[in-house]
């Protein structure tokens, strides 16, 4: 526990490191976790499209192996840079400073950084992100706040994903709505499709609002 | 890295205790690995009540909170608990070793460890399973063989889950099946769905036959 506690720290400062670097360059950076396949990917695909005309964005994505991610992301046309983390399930402070090392930083004004598909082991590491959001999609089932509470409890925004597969998988929206307010009562929660882009305006606006509002608290 | 080889070698010796206890009882032993929302849980009903007028079968479940999949599993009417992790994102070999303490192993014989839903971290954690077996959702994308390796290299078998919604999810099964195949080549690939039955007599069977192995090899 120890030695475990001294590595939280250790992130810990880092990431305020990098606040500090973001909030000087105006940034404002979202933190997307997830269990593996709830498919952030294809959802920040569509919300980089969207946000380009408008702000400009840039994207770190972390996986074990393969660039996969990283080639889709950069489809928008924005930059996006793959994190490889080997064995490693989950990303940490230093792996995101070390990715956006060489960025021009005064050039991006939205940051996402997608992490490893773990809904564990991301939950105590602050990446120096303003907002950090749990994204469960449809297909999981309901249960999964409740069984994974630390992470659900660690993000300030849920989105469900995959709405438009439901009905097909059978699973109660409502009932999933309810059990990420018994883990973290008052948690706003979108629903999205990025195939049928339900939800998708919504959140690009409240990216949008969250960025005009960082911006103005930094100037003034 | 010191410490995270202290860690795995400690378990490994713990693991291996385990291992010499299930053969001396005649135990088959089997750990279910995957992400989240893949349905081990759902799988492993239907399973162990297909198995109960074969075999003398029990499960111990693990789950960071709720003692949800034990209370299902139990409902074929096996014995099944469920192991608390708190903040813990695997499920380690004393975790076993602890829940099974009071069990009178000459009563089981298979013993169906599901670990918790995390694609990365039970990869080093030996708990003295004769088989580990990764299931792979339809619903997660055929991609995740390749973003995820370790544990897939680490499994001696792998089912793709939850087939009767391959074509709503539009997962090319085959695709996916190759993915593993490149991953681990020769890895045996069952196709299932717990809710239409599909393959799950394949599966029965196969757990049956490696039981009959392991009996005679211990016997012999």
């Amino acid at each position: 526990m120890d030695v475990e506690r001294r590595i939280l720290s250790h992130n810990d400062d880092l990431a305020a490191a990098l606040r500090d670097r973001f909030a000087r360059h105006g940034v404002f950076v979202v933190n997307l976790v997830s269990g593996p396949g709830s498919g952030k990917t294809e959802l920040l695909q569509r919300t980089m499209s969207d946000l380009r005309p408008h702000l400009r964005v840039a994207a770190v994505t972390g996986d074990l192996a393969t660039e996969n991610d990283a080639a889709r992301l950069a489809e928008s046309g924005a930059p996006a840079r793959q994190i490889l983390t080997g064995t490693m399930c989950h990303l940490e402070a230093d792996m995101v400073a070390a990715a956006i090392d060489d960025w021009d930083l005064d050039e991006v004004e939205v940051l996402f950084i997608e992490n490893v598909g773990n809904l564990v082991c991301p939950t105590g590491f602050d990446l120096g992100e303003d907002l950090r959001v749990l994204l469960v999609a449809t297909t999981e089932g309901e249960d999964k706040p409740l069984k994974y509470p630390t992470l659900t409890m660690s993000s300030q925004l849920a989105i469900i994903s995959k709405c438009d597969l439901a009905d097909a998988v059978e699973c109660d929206v409502e009932l999933l709505e309810r059990n990420i307010e018994e883990v973290r009562p008052g948690t706003p929660v979108l629903r999205t499709s990025a195939r049928s882009g339900e939800g998708v305006d919504e959140w690009v606006e409240l990216i949008r609002e969250r960025f005009a509002t960082k911006t103005a608290a930094t100037a003034g």
